[in-house]
């Protein structure tokens, strides 16, 4: 596998690292048609298990069969195909080698009170399956967080061992945290740091609006004057909260909407240094072709 | 064992398992008289654990024997025997190599409060018994879900490497779960396909009704004119929510019912795409020879 | 050791045990003055622990002195001894090979509040005394009873890994159930087939009542015409409970009671199918030529 | 070293112990003045932890020191110096082989709410720092007291396998407890067998009061006619809960007192087949050469 | 690497300690400016994830870049840095041997509700980072207390197997105390004293007020007339608590705060005999060429 410049500069910000992990955060970087860039494009596929079958894939019925989503990620030229064991298992022989996959080891349901999730998968599953990461769930702000985070550091530990990266979904949920401040600017970008210290390489969150939740942040952004008004600058300042940008900070999709936003997000992403996109829904509960479609347009935004 | 064309299909399914565990499947999946259809009925003992041993055994005393049971499964051709730890070891030596074993490994019972089981048995104790899988049961929806997603997680990752087979009883219940909730449509489905996720070979769920129980589900059902006016529309929907029909789902019989009303399961569930009935109190409360009536009737409609 | 004909019988029940483990139940079933019959007097002085030192051997002071318990239980040419960990090592080295022990692993005591029981001794402890089994108490019904079956899991599969048998006493406790309910005859036959699904090869119930606690077991009785009406026929029922007789079930005496009662309940356990009595305080609580005569006695019954 | 023949005595009482942990048994009871005499007088230093320094350590200033109290003990001729970690550490290696220590593997403090303690120490610390003894405390009655239970039995094995001895402190506190129960007659009797039953080599209560605080342990007092009217008697009541005098029981001074009441107690602990006092305040809370007058009489009424 | 006498005297101090942690906790005392003085100044940069990237990093914004507080501290001539898992990684390779580093093992934020911390590095981890030591945060009086303790516990002994230092934070929060109460005196020379027994190398307190939080400690305070109304005294006091000087103990900065607070707390700590400063955000938090003044002037204060 030949390695680019910025994927070369890239890795070196994973300074301790084994080669094991960088070859495996390598394999993610370097393929498809984002490989090189240093931006990426990942298919995630685990809202199966958060929101149901049916309202994950009925939309669209061909997605009910987990090879449908390896295909298409192989297929729209991504760089990684994300989902929990059993949808791993499904298709890891088929696809062996045809796409990097993150195993997803932890996983909430609609029909769960606690905010938290439990652990579905193991280092040892993402090995035997040929997995280059495993990707895990915090819930900052949750009264179970510590619980998460330890999980994860254990977890992570185990990764990078042997040689699995990690990636982490870092949602703020739960605890003293209104609706509003789970996406907020502050909260968001604490969220993406969090994720950050406790050794992610590749980081997901949700795109922050311009709320400020936290009073003691406030008058920071305030005396600071901190300018987070349009899309683009708030990614910046997501991605300066990942060590000035050493890590890889990616931003989920969120609900399905129309193409225009995702694609007005992607481009303010792309703007602010942010990596890329992980965005699911927006893509398997359209057909196939659409599909296709929406994310060849995307990667060319990244491209561009 | 000669493997079916049948039966190859569907082992070719579970694509990231080793031929030990793959070998445990074809097991149950080639043994009885409906060894090599892909179709299978399973007895299960678990009631005196669940509902005591009057309950369970009372109307048919010699069923107070577990010999009794393994006997019965043995002479009525089923695929397999599911029953806890000590029903296990009571015949386990007198009928080894005689029917493929399904060690229960969790299990509740009526004295108990939370909505949660025991872990009564072990991976280990299922390869010193010769058993083909370990069964556990979760409760999507309990307050303790996910330490019994967690628990059956750790137990299947032993299991699969050790050649055993894993069965996940998927029953809703608890939390915010109302009764008609436990057996509704989307959350049979749901049911179903978290036990997918988890990595289960086989999934057991019992049979949908067609109360839609979730409001954004509902949206889903109606938007998308999903039909479940049927029961065998339902069984094929389940199978749908099992990765598209690439894992074996089973149906639970319930109470004791009449024989029409469980012949007519078993259509429904064979002309739905099911894979075949668990079965159990239907069979053990009433005299030998009825029962071997009725599975024999029962491995007709299979067969057909 | 030669081993009678009846002994070898209820060893061959215990099929799926290894050779060490079926060795050391021999022990005790070979052992004393009703070896070789297939019944049993157990003497337990776990006591101290559940009730204090006093209350326990204040009526006969000797009995302070763990030395006393193993000397009564060797001069009455009983089956075995058991204990906490404390008292056996107390006597373990002057006692090798007098008498089967065994070693009682989990104790509350009456300053508790939980119903719920302190692992205080281990399999390796067992295995180091030279103990022929360890003894367990579970709580059916109680919040903590998953757990105690969990614990009770862990050390049965250790147990029988190492050759030691395993001794459950089975004593509903807690949660739902009354005062009432903890002796009723379908709690007592329901604990007893749960200690038997767990793995046990020795059961220790309670002397059921008449009382029927649960509705839906009520049904049943009724239904079925179940007669429970004389003690015989109770402890028939339990025995139909550990699975038709396949299982080794002893009774306890409960509190110190006149004499009379206590023999008319080892005529009813004897003439009801049952292995035997585990008879503490009604022993150690009275002058030693006292224990030794009513010791006799109750032997002379068993060996009718 | 050689063992005088009470020693011998005592020993032979700890008849399943290896020779490793009876050999850190006799390294205690041959140490010091009292050397060989079955009696024993041990300095506890954990009052830094259990009510903070300046409380534990102004009255006397250099006792901030922990040398200080290694150097008190030795010079002294005690038989043991019991601390935390820490303290230990801080002097094990220039008082290597002057004087038996015991570790204190547990410890709570003043700020703390829940009837607790926190494991501080473990049985590895004791080897590498040469110790003979680990120390335990556990609160019977407490709501903690299964968990605290289920921690020492589990250090006690793996102390006893490597040669280490255990002293248990038993402090009956929390749960249903009232101030008075926690020092009452039958409660101390209680707390003493129950350390006993758990296995503890060495015994640590406080001095009973003539307090009786169950009503059902009254009601034994009374028909046995217990006498416990004077300290030497309820001292002896004691060692008979002791099994019957087979383990070695020392008593606490509690807090800091006359000496004249220090003195009277250790006579009625001499007289009552005590084994010793474990004396800490009343000794390095006064300057030095009080301190030593005070042991040197200490030891004298032990002598006599 | 030359000991300096001065060195050598406190390394003496830790005498149970073996050659490699003893190794490690040189490298710390002799490395920068300060080395060999037996005073140090550490930086600490946790407050990410304290406070949020924002709140720490904005005022200063290359603060962002993990590489910047390593080249701040080499330029500084401090003798270790301090931070938490990925900050570390993020820059061990390209500061290997430049600085000794503080793996900061556990960490809360801002958004927590409970007073406890989430562990997030490991032994291992601070083994393959090259670190010299560990840093664990404990809350002692929060009801997490126990918990943190014993963490602490388990991870320092297996810090001190493989020759890693142990630094521990001791901040009393939470439980009973009150805001005022978590910096009182006696308070705050109880938590060093605690976290002395509970075997660290390296304590990190609070600087303590006059206040005197606790009656039991108020009564002895002036018992003893102990005064404590200069902030040297108090810190004095502190080092008493710490075994009389034989342990090393930091005082934390707190707040951002004018430059003469700061040199006036490291004058009265410098006279009190503590060792020294850790100072986060009163150095980040400004330029780099006004934070290397500070810091130049801190270091002068403890070279005096």
């Amino acid at each position: 596998m030949r390695i680019s410049q910025k994927v070369k500069r890239i890795l070196d910000n994973y300074e301790s690292d084994n080669p094991g992990t960088k070859g495996n955060l390598a394999r993610i970087l370097m393929h498809g048609k984002l490989g090189g860039t240093g931006r990426l494009v990942i298919l995630p596929v685990d809202q199966g298990f958060e929101h149901g079958p049916v309202r994950s894939f009925a939309p669209n019925p061909p997605a009910y069969d987990p090879h449908y989503h390896f295909q298409l990620a192989v297929d729209a030229g991504l760089n990684a195909f994300a989902a929990p064991l059993g949808m791993i298992e499904a298709g890891a022989d088929s696809f062996a080698g045809a796409i990097p996959t993150i195993l997803k080891v932890n996983s909430s349901n609609s029909l769960a009170r606690p905010k938290d999730q439990a652990v579905t998968g193991s280092v040892r599953d993402a090995l035997r399956l040929g997995c280059a990461a495993i990707g895990f769930t915090i819930y900052p702000g949750s009264d179970d967080q510590f619980a998460m985070m330890e999980e994860i550091r254990e977890m992570a530990e185990e990764a990078k061992a042997h040689g699995i990266a990690v990636v982490i979904w870092s949602y703020p949920r739960g605890g003293d945290l209104t609706k509003d401040a789970e996406t907020a600017m502050d909260i968001c970008a604490y969220a993406a740091h969090m994720a950050a210290l406790l050794g992610a390489h590749i980081i997901k969150v949700k795109p922050p609006t311009a709320v400020i939740a936290q009073d003691a942040a406030k008058k920071v952004y305030e005396a600071q004057k901190i300018d987070v008004s349009t899309a683009a600058k708030r990614f910046a300042h997501v991605v300066q909260a990942c060590f000035n940008g050493r890590r890889v900070v990616v931003f989920s999709g969120g609900e399905a909407k129309g193409d225009d936003a995702i694609f007005a997000d992607a481009k303010a992403i792309h703007e602010g240094g942010g990596n890329g996109s992980i965005i699911g829904r927006n893509t398997f509960q359209r057909p196939r072709d659409k599909a296709l479609e929406l994310l060849g347009k995307l990667i060319e935004i990244y491209k561009s």
